[in-house]
């Protein structure tokens, strides 16, 4: 019997491995529509109504860092990551369960501040918080989030659909929590240098943080865009397919694309990134286009629309086109500011797995 | 600000400081009828159908031993006490979410091997694994599951419910798990000793556990009693109140009481116990009785009958009746083998942060 370790085939190898296993069971449940594969589960509830079910673990030191990450912060992120899920699908979350597992060294208070940043931001999506477990941990702070949601059939989005010819489009702006993340590791790794040689990190030495307000905060407190659900609900808007970005565009996009069997044409210089993100990626000396393609956990919208509903979207403030489906042939390419094509597939996104970012 | 450490409040009180900063979450969701307090969620998927909903977050050395556990065994039981708590609600599992977290030294043949315990364990309940997420760990395994379920709305089972008079019911037998697990500690340690001295743990040293089978396959490899709930509908019987045994008897029991406002009448010589937990208890020179009172992890269920419906229950084999329901005022007593009446409430279940067994 031979012994191979996970990154030989990566997180993605591994979750086809995991399928593969899970799919026997896929008869018990007839009412199950979509299972691994599509950032939710999809459970028929009637003629008309899906449920999506979506879930993530949390852990410290891979997931969070307790030096960085305020609780309030780190509860309302929970919450946050899970509901960008059921938004992926068009759909609207409607009650949450957590598990928390908590280390002997962790307060009451530190429990009820993790919950009321969860809370907080769970009635802001009109979500419940329903139930869950708490119990001991014998190494960091572990967090578990379920969240259901439910969705008309016929407005639901997948990651399939996406047609040649479809227009792309993000929500928001990309590479902004990554940038935030590099301005919080600089930070700490002072603290700690200053720790180490017993010098006091006071007022004197932090630095002032204020001009990377925006990135630190879409690090640290991402908002799911329910607000973006809202608007295509309203305006009769159906995603021929949607993902949430959550490892990073050209990862994120080569879902879409390997899922709806098509490519991807998308212009660089159209791709939304906020004016601190470049600032910082100048002072890390490193590519603010490639923050957003690679740096992930923005939680934005990545979807695609029939052209005729262009109109329906043209006069939304935060939505941008930033390129076209094509066919599968034609790959998917990133046209760069010179007019060069590069082929999004050699850039890699986050791979729990194989830390090459 | 003062900082107390959980053990001040212990489980139960942190999760009554949870539900609280919860409560103001549960108007957004107005199907949802349980919140936290029960062993699942309860939501109302339409007008005479209900969804329950739970979950749990196991974490190696606090929850499972690696040395102790085989890895099918461990995917095996992740699933089993989930669909426990369903079956507590009289309720059947539908689907089930999986996140697992592993260390880098897990192999691709370690996960499959826990995913094929969970899917085959799945199969049996008739649960589809319908998604989930994996991720690494710095630390050990950590695996959340949640299982989603369904039931006739009157057809669900509370905690709360059980009334003066109705009988007191258990399934199965109690304590064999937490015999089973002293047995598994023992030969560990043994294991461990030979190892620290470099002498050999082999056939000649292991001892032969085949005399205490039944009690090692409760502890890791226990069951849902989803053949009760079946029994249960096919005979239109309704527990007043049920939950299953995952901290033991005393505990247990104390929940149904508390949630329902009443007390309780236990027989000892009622409780059913395997001769195998007794033989083992003789062996540690510890009660068998208080293996069933305070082990925990039978997930056996334990439930509250209208005397009306003895008849239909007493043909069951697997069906013990150990007391009966009191009005509140006369506490939770149990009436020892001598006929002395003790107060069950002085003995204690399994606290997750106080570990006083």
């Amino acid at each position: 019997m031979s012994f191979k370790p996970i990154s030989d085939i990566g997180e993605f190898g591994l979750i086809d491995r995991i399928a593969a296993i899970a799919a026997p069971t896929l008869d018990a449940a007839p009412g199950l529509i979509e299972g691994i594969g599509d950032d939710c589960a999809v459970y028929e509830l009637s003629k008309s109504v899906l449920q999506l079910a979506t879930t993530d673990l949390l852990l410290e030191h891979v997931h969070f860092d307790l030096l960085t990450t305020p609780l309030h912060h780190l509860g309302s992120k929970a919450i946050s990551v899970n509901v960008s899920d059921i938004c992926a699908m068009n759909a609207k979350p409607r009650y949450a369960l957590v598990s928390i597992a908590l280390p002997s060294k962790a307060s009451i208070e530190f429990v009820e501040t993790v919950y009321r940043g969860m809370s907080e931001t769970a009635r802001l999506y009109n979500t419940a918080l329903a139930g869950g477990d708490t119990s001991a941990s014998s190494a960091g702070v572990a967090i578990s989030v379920m969240v259901a949601g439910e969705v008309e059939k016929k407005k639901i989005s997948y990651r399939k659909g996406a047609q040649p010819g479809d227009l792309v489009c993000v929500t928001g702006s990309l590479g902004g929590a990554v940038a935030g993340l590099r301005v919080l590791m600089r930070e700490k790794n002072i603290m700690l240098e200053h720790i180490k040689h017993g010098e006091p990190y006071d007022n004197d030495v932090m630095s002032n943080l204020s001009e990377y307000d925006e990135a630190i905060r879409r690090q640290l407190l991402p908002s799911a865009r329910m607000d973006i659900i809202d608007f295509f609900h309203k305006q009769n808007i159906v995603p021929t397919s949607m993902i949430d970005i959550s490892d990073g565009l050209a990862s994120d996009l080569a879902h879409i694309c390997k899922c709806s069997g098509v490519g991807a044409y998308i212009e660089e210089s159209r791709i939304p990134i906020h004016s601190q993100t470049r600032h910082i990626a100048d002072e890390f000396q490193e590519d603010a286009v490639n923050y957003a393609l690679t740096g992930g956990e923005d939680y934005q919208l990545l979807f695609t629309l029939k052209t005729e509903q262009f109109a329906a979207i043209a006069s939304h403030p935060d939505i941008t086109v930033i390129g076209k489906i094509t066919p599968e042939k034609e790959s998917m390419l990133l046209c760069d500011i010179y007019g060069m094509n590069v082929d999004m597939k050699t850039i890699g996104g986050f791979d729990h797995f194989n830390h090459k970012k």
